[in-house]
């Protein structure tokens, strides 16, 4: 079957709130030296399997942006055109922005943590504009339409991710380019979904694993020709097995 | 008088070449630990100015995307969009590139040697197609109309490069952005004779130091408005008559 389109995925690795076990969501927050390792690494790896990309889209959140920056530095594509967009951010954590993600399990039990971290279309409470972990007037949010987010659910987060997919990934796609879109556990899970036609129930069990480029073949009409793969398959699934039990600590 | 207009110009730090003594023009040579330093410190320097860049403008060399990538972390705005542009490439060294400085002016002469460096319209010879220091077949430069360059004088570098000041910088300044430039010795010195009006003769003797942020105010028809300035007047002047003295090891 043809696969005229290339599109690799790439998580963030390990950033300062990951290694403290803190929400994250839209504090922007940057790597640790293991985050920078892990990109290194994704890039060594697309350099290996020859998989070169001529353009790169971002989130707007620094960590996304360094791990791009680290991975196309490592396959020496520094070079290549970029494209950034809001809509490719991680999933806003409302009010549990800043929080230990142990202390919120303790706090709440476990079967409300998991209703937030993992459900569909339930998001955590509103974080206060007054919060210092607000996005309200941070000026990279200046051009969004409508008011930014104070919370978000996986649902809303597909909602908001699908049109930049339309309007701005699709047409590279199309032009017969190689795409990396690097961003995070969420917006990553959302562009999965949407895919390989998951449904709203089986997205909860999908964790990807960070730093770890993962490689879409798609045919005319988008649909992938055959399964998604990782250019490290093993370390691919001990990281996902290690962002399943987040929380856990 | 209005200045409603902000420009700032960021030549990259030391690359491996600069350290090692050797023409480099479009060979795509990085940073040294120093460069990544001075990159650092340019950065520092925008956000201690209160200096918030909107937008980036690069080359599509590695050292000055680099040096944006790094400044730019430093002054936290990774997140601001980003142009490239072959068109703010460093002046092609024809079949200079490669070469230690130090022996090409021990075997030219001080005057061939000069009028090599910094007569207006004089190019050193030709790079041949299979040196391998030679840009033809990079896929960087695929979409360049007509020919990978295979030598450039400074005045083919102004002509090169003035079209995208047009075409992409001035729009976006017209916009109201605050716009970085990060680019190259020569491509900068040209958009510096652009801007103030140097010269043919004059701009021989304008050396661009390396990492320091240089700062015009324009109005509405993009003339500068006082003096350009350097974030670091005293740096600057050491830095540009380090570069002035580049040779004469």
């Amino acid at each position: 079957m043809s696969a005229p389109y290339t599109l690799i995925l790439l998580r963030h690795g390990q950033s300062e709130w990951n290694e403290l076990n803190l929400f994250t969501g839209w504090v922007d927050v940057r790597l640790t030296e293991q985050g920078k390792a892990e990109a290194r690494r994704g890039g060594e790896l697309l350099a290996e399997a020859g998989l070169l990309p001529d353009v790169l889209h971002t989130s707007v959140l620094s960590r996304a942006i360094q791990t791009a920056n680290i991975a196309l530095d490592s396959a020496d594509r520094l070079w290549i055109p970029v494209k950034r967009s809001w809509r490719l951010n991680e999933r806003h954590y409302g009010a549990l922005q800043g929080k230990d993600k142990a202390a919120t399990l303790e706090e709440f039990g476990q079967e409300q943590f998991m209703l937030w971290r993992r459900s569909f279309d339930v998001p955590p409470p509103d974080l206060a504009d007054d919060s210092e972990w607000s996005q309200v007037g941070d000026p990279r949010y200046a051009g969004i339409d409508g008011d930014v987010p104070r919370t978000e659910s996986l649902k809303i987060v597909i909602d908001r991710m699908l049109p930049y997919w339309q309007s701005d990934i699709v047409p590279d796609l199309r032009a017969g380019k190689t795409v990396l879109v690097t961003a995070h556990g969420n917006s990553l899970r959302g562009l999965v979904k949407h895919l390989d036609g998951i449904s709203d129930d089986e997205i909860s069990e999908l964790n990807i694993p960070t730093g770890i480029p993962l490689v879409y073949r798609l045919d005319e009409d988008l649909n992938p020709v055959g399964e998604a793969e990782y250019l490290d398959p093993e370390a691919a699934a001990a990281g996902a097995a290690a962002v399943a039990s987040q929380g856990k600590k």
